[in-house]
């Protein structure tokens, strides 16, 4: 939240939002500043146990416990509320427990904020035992609490320009990954009385192969893999679910699905999938509806620049052209583990899934809209003919179109890929 | 939790604690099965938001929400409670709102534990709002929760066979990162005319190259760093909590502290403090004091393999020895920022600072036991002086003594480390 701008539009919406919640303020609780709904208001920086109290129509304050934090705090430009007017250390003494100590810092930045005992929306993570009964006592002091973490979500749907930087570095290291991942296909070979399994510098090539060489290649970006990847060959990559086994040999022929989805300060997501020698017909056709759909998902998303469209009628779209080519979808066959068989996509950034969302049911969180960040990633998986495809690109919607931020080719064959 | 002794064990700590808060049962909330308070008993495993309720006496049960994670919930060995029996369809289409979905889930999971509304532990993590208000509209029906997520911790201070090859595998990686660093410190040079400034392949060497070359390292080993690390070089070194400015080039004659604590399906930890060339007087003085305490550290702890040691024991022991030295502690000087400022250590395993503690106001939490995973990292600051020492091991203490797991060189010296 760098930008005046950026924290005006997103206090604005906070506003309206706590109006609707009939709540004179937000309170946050964060284990860290790498909690989604503290971090939309911080930006980057190295926070322990936090909070943030943002009364109706005024600028949030944070509240930080450890004197050393003094700098990274100052860094974020809120108002700060300081340990020491916090009373952290007689709190320490006076009311070690986690529950009491909470509670009375809690208590004290409510009241350094300026509010009084009444209707207040909370978000933010925590310990579940510790928070609950913490709230409880707080509760019988008159507090009364209103769940708002969809609020925040709502608050980080639209992202901006610092943010926007993060996840094009995100990606920058994800396409570059996607490419040594290429190479290292490309490179491959069979042996001769080794049927089709796939060989690299005198071994079998495995999945823990080419997951160490994607995880050496994220790191060299400063990228981390909180929530692991995909890496799922043949019958593995047939089910969306599963994220392939280490031990797994490559075979010519089969289908690859690579879906990484990496975190710097925030997270980029891209889907390619590989066949190293000839597709089978199934796995051949399967990967032109893909691309089809993908391309008809782009220009879809592509409208949303000039006019309003919902993530749903993107997927009813694909669902309609797929479905058309014959492969059941979830509209056809609800419930199907065959042909195409998940949503659309889905917003990116502080977590990996987060708004815009592309369900039927969806308000205003279902919309794209500018400064949106989200994944266009069809697919088509037959457990049973034991291949999956899936393409997915990680795009930008801004007022004069659409950007990708995952350029990369789609082509099975790594050779292609030059 | 492979093992069932291990089970067993850990079920009996867990029904006494719930004697001891007169509870029928423990309710653990889990985004992931990567929760610390769920992990314990899960075991590594890849599951998305889940339950777990342990009725006291009882083998504990995990709620899982996505029949696609049937086999990952399997392999836990746990009693399960499905998805259908939870009814999840059903309140996904009638009650989709995260408050209502997650009463009725966690309402249903409850019932079929067998319990009936009454007193119940209450761990693990989530969004405050949404699981406040899911625990109060639970509380009008009768149950009433009681804070556990100390409970949690405790039942995590021993490690068990799989918990210790995990922190194992950790520690093997982050061994081999401090020997890429000390390989690139002692191939690093001056250059005419460029003042201290050390020079690599052509380079200024910087914190920013480290930093990449330590990544590239753990991430061979399956090894991420979501909390980071610290590369600190001299004042930067000085604040303990300075994490090291990616740019800084490192000079020769000035301390490097590189402090890394990466994370596989358990987190490892371990500090080692460079310097290339000729270290000044008080930092080779100051290297000499926390080598010596931390070989007293390794005795006194190895002492906890046939007798009652507490970490605060250790504490004391360490301050006193560096206070003749003449070094401001914590004891002599409280609240002192140069000497020895911080705690001689903490557990690791599931979260980075966990159980055994080392703090003077510590119960059955602060004694050291067989099966406990903890550091022993004394230090010396003086950030007018522009230096930092700290020197950190990862130990585990057995019936047998201390094992060390991060067994390498302590010289300041990168081409001592050969």
């Amino acid at each position: 939240m760098s930008s005046p701008d950026a924290l005006d539009g997103r206090l604005a919406f906070l506003n309206a939002g706590l109006d609707e919640l009939g709540c004179q303020a937000l309170l946050v609780f964060a284990p860290s500043a790498a909690d989604p709904d503290l971090a939309v208001f911080t930006g980057s920086v190295h926070l322990g146990e936090s909070l943030l109290v943002a009364p109706r129509g005024e600028r949030p304050r944070l509240a930080y416990l450890t004197p050393m934090e003094r700098d990274e705090a100052a860094a974020t430009g809120l108002l700060l509320i300081t340990p020491e007017e916090l009373d952290v250390l007689r709190w320490t003494q006076e009311a070690p427990e986690p529950v009491d100590f909470t509670a009375a810092v809690t208590a004290r930045a409510l009241e350094l904020a300026g509010l009084s005992p009444g209707r207040v929306a909370l978000a933010g993570h925590g310990r579940v035992g510790v928070l609950h009964a913490v709230l409880s006592r707080l509760a019988r002091s008159g507090w009364s609490w209103v769940p708002a973490n969809d609020l925040l979500t709502g608050l980080r749907k639209g992202k901006v320009a610092g943010e926007l930087a993060a996840i094009r570095a995100a990606a920058a290291g994800t396409v570059e990954a996607f490419r040594t991942v290429a190479r290292l296909l490309a490179a491959a070979g069979l042996r001769a009385g080794e049927g089709d399994e796939l060989w690299l510098e005198g071994e079998r090539l495995t999945v823990a192969r080419l997951r160490a060489e994607v995880a050496r290649t994220l790191a060299g970006f400063g990228l981390e893999q909180p929530r692991g990847n995909i890496i799922a060959p043949g019958e593995e990559g047939g089910v969306p679910h599963s994220t392939g086994t280490q031990e797994r040999v490559l075979r010519a022929g089969e289908s690859l699905v690579v879906d990484l989805f990496p975190r710097g300060t925030l997270f980029a997501d891209c889907t390619r999938t590989f066949c190293v020698g000839t597709p089978p017909e199934p796995l051949a056709r399967a990967h032109a509806a893909v691309l089809a759909a993908l391309r008809a998902a782009h220009a879809g998303a592509t409208a949303g620049a000039t006019s309003t469209i919902r993530g749903w009628d993107l997927q009813e779209a694909v669902c309609h052209s797929l479905g058309d080519a014959g492969y059941p979808t979830p509209i056809s066959h609800p419930g199907t583990t065959r042909g195409y068989v998940h949503n659309l996509g889905h917003g990116v950034g502080f977590e990996l899934h987060e708004q815009p969302i592309f369900k039927k049911v969806a308000g205003r969180e279902g919309v794209l809209a500018h400064g949106d960040v989200f994944t266009l990633e069809p697919g088509l998986y037959d457990p049973e003919a034991g291949y999956g495809v899936r393409l997915e690109d990680l795009v930008h919607l801004t007022p004069g179109g659409l950007e990708n931020l995952t350029p990369l080719p789609y082509d099975l064959d790594p050779r292609a890929w030059g």
